[in-house]
């Protein structure tokens, strides 16, 4: 097994893991069951990756880091901005 | 700055990310608006950090990616265990 392709494989993987919930929260606007942890601590994770990616002049970390920095950085907002559609309301149908 | 601190912080924190929505997820048992795909991907892609981390002897890679594998790997099994639960149902106390 080529150590370089696997590692190029999981970082893609890894790179990409987000944006399925990202489209999911997007086109449903709700946020019940996510953590808002999650994308947190993975956008200052990611973002400090980047920077070390920075530091170190390490392109393919810097350039791994992006898309997961933005997908995480738009969950976490995306949490806090459709938790009130989430507030639990009487059921209007009951007479 | 120094790199090594922010490269530490940074492994720490995306290593730990997703136990947050773990204990979420174990105590709600509601799974609606997690996609399946982010924790599928996860752990497919750091499943692969972990091989890549063996087979080019780094042991902070292997390491540092134990927890989100095993996190990740639950949190999957979660969505597909707790989807039962989520379904719609017509609400019981309407007369």
């Amino acid at each position: 097994m080529n150590p370089t392709w696997v590692g190029l494989v999981a970082g893609l993987l890894t790179s990409i893991a987000s944006l399925p919930q990202l489209i999911k929260t997007w086109r449903s606007r709700h946020v019940r069951d996510l953590s808002i942890w999650q994308p947190l601590l993975l956008s200052v994770g990611v973002g400090l990756w980047l920077v070390y990616g920075v530091l170190i002049r390490d392109i393919p970390l810097i350039l791994a880091n992006i898309t997961p920095l933005i997908s995480n950085l738009l969950l976490t907002a995306m949490k806090i901005r459709y938790c009130d559609n989430d507030a639990e309301t009487p059921p209007s149908i009951i007479i």
